[in-house]
């Protein structure tokens, strides 16, 4: 049984043990620094742990989380997944993989819209630090809030992280759709049915409805699906520019977190019955070669005929 | 009694009278001649119906439809809204006041992610008819639906038309956020924030919360608040330059829904109770003078304060 916040956060720095280097792990470093935390980080190929820390913050690639938890014993601290995703052969979000191979049941993910670089130039932000156990969410919570970066707090651990998972697979969509050069309407509309395809998957895992309209939800979606700023959006962008994946992904100097979970999602057994018809074209045109022009005209084009009197 | 589609609307070419010139006006009849119908334009200063016409569209600025209406008898037919706002001084939807002015009952609204523009240049979009008559909503449906110009149907014309008319106050918003250079982050927070006080809002009206969700309401609340094409956006955006609203106003080159709008969300006692701070704020920024830098870093900074442990 781990203890949570014991001495109190605001008197109490805490020493927070970042796993993973990327622009997310560095920012999130930064806010803790300027809470006065002591964040520290540790190599992904490391396969032994400083010794005494409070806090393990998980910032790597989420087809890497596995592979490098099997390297490192379980930490006796409770941990905290910043990655978006889901596992490519099992479904699994960041913090069931971190059950899975560590057995660790203090777990919490923070997820929101935030892009790495503004944070680090000190613009505003909002997030949401979610844990099924309530004091865990409000450690976290009490660790990253400041005044420019406001976290919330949330028991739905399950729609947080599917929130921020699948917001990279329409994100995909969102830089399809902007590469097309199809408008803004044509944006506008896709987004809203990208909401709705993202809660019907979530809800059908055990996300609440209201997670989904929220910041980790509909608020990370509006930020990557309209952003050159997403390494998703940039992807779908080139995609349909002519570009093909594999240069695409060259090209993206990191991670693409939308494609291997569009290949989850895909393979998913719990979603067979769910429609999900944007992560099924984004599926074919990523994996199949399916002609993109015509996917997403396709998909504009369905869905109001049941509707038609 | 009116009696709607009698004839079946594909073989039926309908007369539409169009009551107003505007943009969005134009591109409404642009999309009928496509469908085969008969659009023609009646100016807003007329005294006179034209002989036989099968629906009447009011493309007119939402403060103008009242005293345009007197000018005119009640006219025979169903009526459709194209416009987004509340009226100053009732708080009235537009088909409220339609009623009000005419005792019209056959009213619909047709309301969704719709830049005139991108229409007129033949790029896809999609949108809502919504009528208490679900034979008037599927009427105006077939009538306006083609394949770039997808038409959904709904029975929620209170939801759908409170969506139309208060993107148009959080386009300011989204404008301001943008023109304070506060980021992505900030700016995909905020409309996170909008769409949950709309839904408020028009929930207290007799909205239905999937409406909200939905493209007449967060369809169109993407498009408006991140986009330089919205007047509201675009209004929002110069005040944050330090523009006058006078001015702001002037080079609008038109009107500006979301200016008045605001002024009714404010004034209307329906919504004294609900919790509104977005459109709180704006209200004070624009017609109170209210320092918006300071104004939009409030709203950041306030909200997750009552979370904290």
């Amino acid at each position: 049984m781990i203890e949570i916040g014991r001495k109190g956060a605001a008197a109490w720095p805490a020493r927070v043990c970042l796993l993973g280097e990327g622009r997310w792990g560095t920012a999130a470093g930064a806010i803790l620094s300027e809470n006065g935390h002591q964040p520290f980080f540790v190599h992904h190929a490391e396969t032994a742990w400083p010794r005494n820390f409070d806090l393990l913050c998980l910032a790597i690639p989420v087809q890497h989380v596995r592979e490098t938890l099997r390297r490192l014993p379980a930490p006796m601290v409770p941990v905290v997944s910043l990655g978006k995703g889901l596992e490519v052969g099992t479904g699994f979000r960041v913090t069931e993989i971190v059950r899975d191979a560590w057995g660790s049941e203090a777990v919490a993910a923070l997820s929101g819209p935030n892009f790495a670089e503004e944070i680090l130039r000190g613009l505003p932000a909002a997030t949401v630090a979610a844990s099924r156990d309530e004091a865990l969410a409000a450690w976290v919570q009490q660790l990253f809030h400041n005044r420019r970066f406001r976290v919330y707090r949330s028991a739905d651990l399950i729609g947080v992280e599917i929130g921020g998972a699948l917001k990279n697979v329409y994100g995909i969509a969102g830089g399809l759709c902007a590469g097309l050069e199809l408008g803004e309407n044509a944006s506008a509309s896709l987004l809203t049915r990208c909401l709705a395809e993202m809660s019907r998957l979530g809800l059908c895992l055990g996300g609440r409805p209201e997670t989904f309209a929220g910041l980790s939800g509909l608020g990370d979606l509006i930020l990557t699906a309209r952003s050159r700023q997403s390494r998703n959006f940039l992807l779908g962008y080139q995609l349909a520019q002519g570009i093909s994946l594999k240069e695409a992904l060259a090209r993206a100097g990191g991670v693409v977190e939308g494609v291997p979970t569009t290949a989850s999602v895909r393979e998913n057994p719990l979603f067979r019955e769910i429609k999900k018809p944007l992560a099924e074209e984004i599926y074919q045109i990523l994996f199949e070669g399916k002609e993109i022009r015509r996917s997403l005209l396709d998909l504009l084009e369905r869905e109001a005929a049941p509707e038609l009197g």
